[in-house]
């Protein structure tokens, strides 16, 4: 599995409006985009540092797996990505590995990237995404 | 504050005997070192992946931080930290505007890192942790 490194952390808040001071004021980080995911049902904030953005996941409406996610452990990490240059080959190697896939293919996620979960009870508990930009995939 | 990037994200598993084959056999990436943490009452693996190091957490003991985390939450991303080039600058900026400090000065950590962490009360769930090599703390 050919992973480069860790494109971005996904981060459950309550309220972007709440959430986005923090990382600005006090990280000293930018919000560089702000995006609605209407499948995924969640309103995005990106920053970026280093090599890895943050994207914080605020839920649009109470049936979001993030409104769930925070009623459960409340607000904080919610899942891993990690950069490749081919997400449909990690996930056959995972699954010949005995990983549990959440997602069976690759498919469109949010800043024109193509994303795929594999499940936490196969990842030590992290739920785990690997993603590349659109254009890879399409090659 | 001047944050550079992810420096590590720390994770907390039940056994790293258990964990690391997953990081290595699936995710492909390499434990370069195991290191006990007597003070915080953890067994430390690193991995390496494009800037970011992966820290899996073992506890030692039942009254490890990371055993009740586990007990309360499961295994999983249990904290952020960022690289900085200065730790005790970034903790007085932090505490000026108004967030929770766990650690009031920089403490030695693993991997000869110089280390202090914010509570997730100030930081919307997240524990976050700035940390720096030792030598530029002795600078």
């Amino acid at each position: 599995m050919n992973l480069t490194h860790i494109e971005h952390l996904g981060i459950a808040v309550k309220s972007l409006e709440e959430a986005i001071p923090y990382y600005e004021n006090v990280l000293g980080l930018k919000c560089y985009a702000v995006e609605e995911v209407a499948d995924q049902k969640v309103k995005t904030a990106f920053f970026k540092i280093g090599q890895t953005k943050l994207e914080l996941l605020e839920p649009t409406c109470p049936e979001s797996t993030i409104a769930g996610f925070i009623e459960k452990r409340g607000e904080g990490i919610h899942h891993l990505a990690f950069a490749t240059d081919d997400v449909a080959a990690c996930l056959a190697e995972a699954e010949e590995k005995g990983v549990r896939l959440i997602d069976k293919a690759p498919r469109p996620g949010a800043e024109q990237m193509m994303i795929a979960f594999i499940h936490p009870k196969s990842t030590k508990g992290v739920l785990t995404e690997f993603c590349m930009k659109k254009q890879e995939e399409e090659k």
